[in-house]
Formats: C-alpha cells, structure tokens, sequence
C-alpha cells in the first residue's frame, strides 16, 4: 500500500461517519481515537449531499439549528453558524501579527474556502495560493457553502488541487510571506500534516520574517500531542518563535480549538510576537462582498494566547515567545 | 399549583433524562428549549445513583472518559474532569476583584461543594454561608464526589438546606461581602434565580463595595438572556459595575459558560472592576487538603472578560465598567 492508502485504512470506523450512530434523525461526531468517551450531536433535517472521494467521506446536511453542516469521514468541519470563528482567527492571528504587510500566502488544506475568504480581507496580499488535496471538497463547498466559497472567487486566489505537502516542497525558497494549514486531525489525509517532514518544508518556504499558522488541536483533550508538535517546532524553527493560541468554537470537540503559530526571524533577527497584535484588524477592499468581523478584534487577539492555568504550565517549556519587532 | 411545582412541570422533557435518548450506553444532554438541535454526549460505564429528591431528577454516573458526572433533571452539572474550570472561574473573578478582604461570603446552590471549596482558598474568609434548596444533592455530592464536597469540611462553612431566595431576603441588610450563585439553568428550580426579585434582595443583602456572582450562561447560545440579565442587574445596581465574562468548560453547552457580575459602590464611591484583578490567586490555608489551582490565573481572569466580537457588540451596551480602587 502506498503511504496514502494507508493513512486511509487507519482512519477510525466511526459508525457509518456517525450518522444514525446516535439518536434517529441526529448526526453524532464520535472518534475512539481522537475524542473517546464523548461526541457532539446535531439534529439533522434533510442529508443534501454524501459521496466518498478519493480521499475521504463527504456529507453535508441541512441541520436543525447550526445551519448547513460539511462533515469529512464523520468529523465536522464547519457548520455555517460558528465557521466564523475558526476561519478569521486562523487567518487574522497569524497576518495581523506580521511585522511586514503579507504579500504572498499560501492555504493547505482549507477547501470549503472559508480561510481564504478571511485572507482576502487583507488588502496587501496579491496572490493568494491554495493547495487541496480534494477537490471534492472545494466543488462541494461551492455547491453548498456560498458564504465561505465566495473566498474563491477574489481575483488574487489560485487554486491548486494537489498534495500540499508536495506543493510546500516543490515551492521556491523563501517565497511565502505566511503559510496556514487548515487541516482536519491527525488521523486520515491529514496526518502527514503534523509531521517533521512538512514543517521542514514549510520553513524552507517561508520569507526571512514569515510566519506559519496550523490547526493545533484542542488543550483540553490533545496536550501531550500539542507539546508534541511544538517541541518539533522549536527544533527546527531556530532563532524563531513558537506559540499557541486557540479559539471558542461551539461544534468542534470540547468547543474549543488551538493554533500552532512559529515566525523565522527577520533580517534584523526579530521574531513575530504573535500574542500581540501588529496591525489593525483588516478592512476588506471596497467593493466586497464579506461580511463585518464576527469573532476576531484585538482583544481576542491577545487574549488567544492566555490559557488557563493547567494548559499554560503543559505547553510553556515548549513555548518561544517573539521579540516583536521594536 | 405552587410556583415551583409548576417550575418543575415547565422542566423539558429530556428523554427519560437524557439517559439513553442517545446512543446505548451514551447520555445526551437534550433541551429543545436551551440548546434545540444539538447535544453533548458521554459514554457510560455505571449509572451509581438515580433518584427523584423533592425538586428534580438526581443521577451520577460514571463515564468512560470524564470521571464521574453529575446530571440534575437531565442537565450535567458537573463532572470530574473538568469541573475546576467553572469552580475556580466562579469563585475567584469574584473574590479576586474584590477591593477589600472578603470575610463573610453566601453561596446560593453549589450544594456540591465546589464552589464552597474554592472559596475556602481565601484565608480572609471567617463566615462562608450555604444555601441549597435541595438536601439531596449535598447527600449525593458527599458520596460520590469527595473532590467537591470536602468544601464542606472546613470549620467556616455553615450549611442551611433552604430556599436561596428567602434565605437572601431574610439575611442582614448590608451583611455580605460576596454571594456567589451556582444555579443550574433557567429552567426548573433555578428558573428564579435569574428574576428581578431576587437581585433585588441580593442588593440589599450586599455590604457597600459587596459583589455578586451569578451562573451566566453562554453568549453562542444565549445573548438575550444575558443581555436581559446584564440590564436588569443595570437597574438596581445603580451607581455600581456590572459585567460579564466566561470560561470555557467542555462539558457544558457548546463548551463554555459565562458569570454576570455586579457590585455595589464602597463608602467612597468607588466600584469593583471585574476584569482586573485586585489580589493575587488565592493560597489555601496551611495543612488544606485542596490541590492548586488547575484554571485561574491572573491572566486568565482579565482575558475571561475579552468576548468575541459578535458577543462584544451585544452584550457592551449593558455592562458598566468598574472604577477600580484607584
């Protein structure tokens, strides 16, 4: 088996992608791997859409209260009434903590569009960069989710349906201004996603200065994967820094969700301090069709990077504060 | 019928209380009328209590995951895992804003001790009252859940099984420096607590620069409750601070809670500004069997005050800061 086929096989049986796992007429999220013991449910109203890919189970429904929902092999992915918070704090930690105006960004992974939607907001980006690996995911998304996929349709956005990671390493050295990694959990396509190889890629790619952002699981159910990943991340973001922030989020386990942030040092040697804001939220180009800012201010900002005090204690030793740039 | 008799017919049906309404051998928390279309779900091993007390359905289970869990008329009220969180943040916002040395404190509910054990930290306190409507629950949480309940060993903790209302209103006017309200939701016997008489009496019950502290719910689901609330508390906390903050909490809905706060102004016109600390985290008294804090901190008491945008732009028109001491 290649090493893809073999991701996929280890995806957990999740019931029938959690459908009818729980109560008739509900969709439970339950993973014995990542979440034991505990699963959210939505009551589902119509099932819209289900097909497997070449990568993964797709469905979407229309549910009772959250809207339309996008699952991938029984996991959801966003729901359109709490999406918000996710995709802005993914994209707006990350570029309005840069020292320097973000020119060039690439997404991996992010193929409902909802990152890019966010990174549009940014007026100085002038080309916008996804790599998705499913590009099911992305027609599914523009069938079923216009709020988010309208992030596809902004002039500065490429679309590539490839493996990110190949794409990261077939990227030219220090071309990227920042990186975000909207991947879904270590288990299934997305596990090479949290491996050494990719963040050394990743590194290679990035601008003197530059930054990346990856979804980093939750404090309350993944510490010892969290020191994990920072650990890895201090060992080859050297001179750099490495933080964590997270986000409330209603419908992904435990309501909650973290980021993985590192920055490369500047010409000057100075480091992004993510938890504290460089620039101001961004104003979407005139003319657009996004909505106002529902989750992220300045506030929030700085206040992603306080965790309570048993998370604190878990991930400081693995923790590089930024310098900032003054 | 008496009012509380038809409070407890107003409870939701929850299924049999939740039990099985899900998966076999999975609890799911069910409200159509708090949370309609989604449910929190864990996975049992033994159901260890069941029973009808006077005022609602009383269950423990033990979970595969969580520890132990308490559920009051198919609500979790707490469980073993992650109970600090709400404890500590209840507690300490509180008596940690304080400008004066807390020494006479009233809890109303919490008849599981956790709250009365948090606020035993605070060498200050000489008189730390409880008043809990149902004895069942002070029984069930002394059996089952010895982490909580040893809040009711220390020597300053009084105990009246009694209606919380007529308890506020029969105490000295001006008498408390903090009353700290651990209700469960406004449904069923706590739906009163969230009413405009008994804020009232816990006005007069408090001493001038006294605070209050309320179970506050959750802005994703419900801001014009809170925003109800923060009003009402406007009206008769007049000339003093009311505001709101949160912590999040997995096994609450949608993974976070939040706290109305309010307080009176001290002799000198000044009032408390809850999202800065006025004293360190507290140390418990030599010889305590309590264990550190696990979620409080300094940093995470002002950063439970940043609310997401969406929330801030509701809930700012009904909050008054505090002057703070100086």
């Amino acid at each position: 088996m290649s090493q893809r086929e073999t991701l996929i096989a280890a995806t957990p049986a999740v019931n029938d992608a959690g459908m009818d796992a729980a109560m008739k007429g509900w969709f439970s999220e339950v993973s014995d791997e990542m979440w034991p013991g505990q699963a959210m449910s939505l009551k589902v109203e119509e099932v819209l859409f289900r097909g497997k890919s070449d990568f993964q189970d797709v469905m979407v429904f229309q549910s009772a209260t959250y809207g339309k929902v996008l699952v991938l092999d029984g996991v959801i992915q966003c729901t359109e009434r709490d999406e918000f918070s996710y995709q802005e704090m993914i994209a707006h930690l990350p570029l309005c903590s840069l020292h320097h105006e973000p020119k060039k960004v690439l997404v991996v992974g992010g193929g409902d569009g909802g990152v890019l939607r966010e990174i549009t907001r940014h007026r100085s980006v002038e080309r916008l960069d996804i790599a998705e690996i499913d590009g099911v995911v992305i027609e599914t998304a523009k069938k079923y989710f216009p709020g988010m996929s309208l992030g596809f349709d902004d002039p500065r956005v490429r679309v590539h349906v490839t493996d990110g990671i190949k794409w990261v390493g077939d990227a030219e050295a220090e071309s990227y201004d920042a990186i975000i990694v909207d991947s879904s959990d270590p288990v299934g396509p997305a596990a090479v996603l949290f491996e050494r190889d990719f963040f050394e890629k990743i590194h290679r790619a990035l601008k003197p200065g530059g930054v990346v952002c990856t979804q980093g699981e939750c404090v309350w159910l993944h510490a010892e994967l969290i020191k994990d990943v920072l650990e890895m991340c201090k060992s080859i973001f050297v001179g750099g820094s490495v933080q964590y922030g997270f986000t409330t989020i209603p419908t992904y386990p435990s309501g909650q969700i973290g980021f993985v942030m590192c920055s490369k040092p500047d010409a000057a040697g100075k480091t992004v301090d993510f938890a504290t804001p460089a620039r101001p939220p961004p104003i979407a180009p005139e003319g657009s069709k996004l909505k106002p800012l529902r989750y992220y201010n300045a506030g929030v900002h700085a206040a992603a990077f306080v965790l309570p005090e048993f998370a604190r204690a878990a991930v400081e030793p693995f923790v590089v504060k930024g310098t900032g740039q003054k």
